[in-house]
């Protein structure tokens, strides 16, 4: 059994993401930021509730960024950060929360290091944040994220991103993270969907969900499902986990440990 | 120049899409039917303007499903319409929509005709719709999609979604398409964001994304950056792509035609 204190410790901390990009609303860049700070977020024990993903434009970057921090824990923008016309983030996250925007001393520092003499007034506005925030270390290229508060404006460019999250390991308060494990099985999900509900109905403290493929083989279509069984208390997965296990085999289906 | 028929055809269609599915938001699936959704309905003459990915609980499903009715012209969602508990799409929108969900005889009938005496309760679930709801083709599998008026309800199996999509082409009335052309640069973004601002504010109809990139070679990381031009008027996107060119030339920064 899990000890008390680990059952008292039940606050669900939560986040949303919201994806800034004309360039992924036109399907011209595949979205790529969301499953990195998913897994990112479960480790820091928070649970990524919800993504929007809006264009360029001010007012749709505004909305998003209210309601996500109306609702949220903590809220995760990536896009929109750098130099040119098309970036802005700032202004319409500084416009939303009422805020000016100034130019962060210290932003200014590390753009002058990297730039030198060749810092334009272009690059001088990847400096530009709303008054209050701190910075993000920025691995990657110069130019650092912005947290204020419980908002954090990340980079778009997936590689920038997972640097600036790398930075932030540790440093936001969480709960206990999901843990997870997967059986699958070589049968179509709607043979086994009276018996998994009868096993998901048993545990409320688990989700289980089910991922059905199909697959192009030599031999013909292979057809198959996914099993995620999802849970915070280790007790609780291993027990839906067995009940689950209990049930294919009373169905004659042959459970396969992890992933197919 | 554009016809003064083609000038005066302004509506702008717009289409909100939501995902729904735990496993895009754990992290566990990479989200792949946005940019095919995104290209398809710039197609048929319709931005896709927003999207919103929920877990599969009703009640994050309905609030994004009726938000996104009350902005946009069409919407879509993906995902949560299999046979298994986890599977609740269909019951969150009837609910949200005030609508009884019924089995659609032709559903039935088509999942009888594909499962035949295999055809289970669960199975039987897939031809549950709100009440109203004219079927989808599925050229994959037996369970359709659900159209509601304006409202789509597609498969999240990609293959599936894609075969939905490909059966409604031509039915949705839209406006022009969006058209793009990109020149690309080996240069930082940076060093270009100015002439790239000028450039933009002197074409009101064309919308000018600036991507960046850093490659890792063999000779070191190569940097540059790719600039989207979109507009609907061809006219207006050769002028805006001359005025580019020209702008590039006088900064003595070779355009590369076309995405590097």
């Amino acid at each position: 059994m899990a000890d008390d204190a680990d059952r008292a410790d039940t606050r669900i901390w939560t986040a949303a993401l919201v994806v800034i990009g004309d360039e992924i609303l036109t399907g011209r860049t595949q979205e790529a930021n969301l499953a990195t700070l998913a897994r990112w977020l479960n480790l820091q024990g928070i649970r990524l509730r919800r993504a929007e993903i809006v264009p360029d434009e001010a007012e749709p970057i505004r909305n998003a960024v209210v309601a996500a921090l109306a609702a949220h824990d903590y809220v995760f923008t990536t896009g929109g950060i750098g130099p040119t016309h098309d970036d802005i983030t700032v202004d319409a996250i500084a416009g939303a929360l009422g805020l000016p925007v100034v130019v962060h001393p210290e932003a200014e520092a590390r753009l002058r290091a990297h730039y030198g003499d060749r810092l334009t007034p272009a690059r001088l506005r990847m400096a530009r944040v709303p008054q209050g925030a701190e910075l993000i270390d920025n691995p990657e290229t110069g130019a650092p994220g912005i947290r204020l508060g419980r908002l954090f404006i990340l980079a778009g460019v997936p590689k920038i991103m997972a640097g600036m999250l790398a930075g932030l390991d540790g440093k936001l308060e969480g709960g206990r993270p999901v843990i997870s494990a997967t059986i699958g099985a070589w049968c179509p999900e709607s043979a086994v969907a009276d018996l998994l509900g009868r096993v998901q109905a048993q545990f409320s403290a688990v989700q289980i969900g089910s991922y059905p493929f199909w697959r192009q083989r030599e031999r013909g279509v292979e057809i198959g499902a996914n099993f995620v069984v999802r849970a915070v208390d280790p007790q609780d997965l291993a027990a839906a986990l067995d009940a689950l296990r209990a049930a294919l085999a009373e169905a004659n289906i042959t459970a396969v440990e992890g992933e197919i």
